[in-house]
């Protein structure tokens, strides 16, 4: 018989797919699922397969004691324990996702913004383990964001700081979900970069390859792949994309001096494509001071999961305080 | 006899004064001494008349005790007590500013960032009392900022965070001091208000009371009087003033969602002047959620009090931890 340990079931809800795990309270990941966020047509389809997909793991670790839920998400409040207008998920304005969990699993459950659950997943098992001040960026459908400064995490007077996805970078830019225009997801994340490529094969009427794929088709990694072969459009949609990265970098060292900044989520997989490009307009903008003393770290975590360890994180940090946990497949101790 | 009380020394240097006040422990200012930053070739001559300001001021409280003394400034490293790249000061590159006050004085010896000292004042006895979250912006000669999250102040990896003077917002803009170009304080401060004027004159050759003023004597003061006498190129100056900064705060709510912000120094006395067109500009800018949601506010204290009684808020916080006072003055026991 395994040794019975304590176990959190840790979700990462994002615009292309939610990720479910079960995670043991050293950071290890022991069993994970993705669910796709095509097919749905309102939240409680969506919650229906979530259901399914937690339970099937749940039933998976039978002599463990599962201890709660943590949940990262875009759009929260996680005081209320609800998501609010989420523009790229399948859900009615307001949906009330903690209690939605509570009460199907009689477990407690904890939220947290999306790039702050990678900030804390990071700060507790990653690369920022021994770092005070520190800066996430998710790269996915949107761009998630979590800022550590002074060894805590940023949370602002309404508890959803850190949304730098929305922080306005051209004027009269292209049109975002929040029904601003110019914000900085619209050019720097997954999406970004595909919206770039457009762009640029409007502009640029040469032959190649990206002119054989449809919107709906194109991705980051294929992206990519088309610029390590040598296309010049995706090429330069990288440089593109990384000069309003590394533009927004510089003006954030001088307000946090993050000692590095961590970029992670499907774009971030393009490594030097958007690494180097980032760093050397990021590093032509610093101020004197801070020339080469900033780094851009890849997340010290397999993909995506910082953004799983960090709300199942919460489920320890919270074990005595919100309520106890409720051991469902067995009855010793085994705190 | 007067009752004895614990006194502190608050100094607050900037680009056109130093301030220095003796202050109380409850945050009230007894006496103070404006020194003018100009005719000092270098900070040799500048420090022999702040050793005199100090010492003329300390003379005055004979029956009274002085804790130690705090300091405000800009481009300062407080951690290594040094003033370092002080464009706006007459200081050479690098100035032990702790060691030369505590060999002159024998007083334990406090350094802030300037912004850090406004907003450090404002928290402990002005208006920001009950806030966890809200930034300080002081709009004199540069523009200072403090940034408290958390309940903390920002200070960053290198102990000079919040330089938001120093964020970058026009590509190819105006030549800053820090030796790079479109700095938000070469628009949105008192010099830069009255950079904006010149730009003005230059743009539109009509007829007005400002093309009687040279340069160097034209101050923040003098453009809002001419605002509120109509003309229409201080007006003018206000709105392209705001438009930078209210654009600016906007992007801050996203990252931090302040409670609040403060608007304090020379231009912020313009009032309405600015106030107005920049919260236009903000409200304008902000996210659906926020929307009438965040204060402008002026400080609660008297003009650039909060950056004196910050700085002098330090001698008391570290009372016990630097090294016990000198009692001058006075030998028996008042604590």
């Amino acid at each position: 018989m395994n040794q019975i340990v304590d176990l959190a079931i840790g979700i990462d809800i994002g615009g292309t797919s939610t990720k479910v795990a079960i995670v043991s309270n050293d950071g290890q990941i022991i069993e994970r699922q993705h669910l796709p966020m095509n097919g749905f047509d309102n939240e409680w389809d969506y919650f229906q397969a979530l259901f399914s997909t937690i339970r099937f793991l749940i039933n998976k670790q039978r002599s463990d004691k599962i201890l709660g839920i943590g949940i990262g998400s875009p759009s929260c409040i996680p005081e209320r324990g609800i998501i609010k207008g989420a523009a790229n998920l399948p859900f009615s304005e307001e949906v009330e996702i903690v209690q939605i969990l509570e009460t199907e699993f009689n477990l407690p459950t904890y939220l947290i913004k999306d790039g702050n659950a990678a900030a804390l997943g990071e700060g507790k098992f990653g690369a920022a383990k021994n770092m005070s001040n520190f800066i996430v960026l998710t790269l996915g459908t949107g761009l998630g964001c979590g800022i550590v400064a002074n060894n805590q995490i940023i949370r602002g007077h309404f508890g959803q700081a850190g949304e730098l996805g929305h922080a306005t970078v051209k004027e009269n830019g292209r049109n975002c979900a929040c029904g601003r225009k110019g914000c900085l997801e619209t050019y720097v994340s997954a999406t970004g970069i595909k919206r770039t490529v457009f762009q640029l094969l409007a502009d640029f009427d040469i032959k190649n390859e990206l002119q054989d794929i449809t919107y709906s088709q194109l991705t980051a990694k294929r992206i990519s792949e088309a610029a390590l072969n040598g296309n010049f459009i995706a090429q330069k949609a990288f440089t593109y994309t990384a000069q309003f990265l590394g533009k927004k970098m510089a003006n954030l060292v001088t307000l946090f001096e993050p000692e590095a900044f961590f970029l992670a989520g499907g774009l971030a997989e393009a490594g030097d494509l958007l690494f180097q490009p980032t760093m050397e307009t990021m590093e032509n903008r610093l101020m004197r001071f801070y020339k080469g003393k900033i780094k851009i770290l890849p997340s010290a975590l397999k993909t995506n999961e910082a953004a799983i360890l960090g709300p199942a994180s919460l489920v320890w940090k919270n074990q005595h305080s919100k309520r106890s946990s409720i051991n469902r497949f067995h009855l010793g101790m085994v705190e």
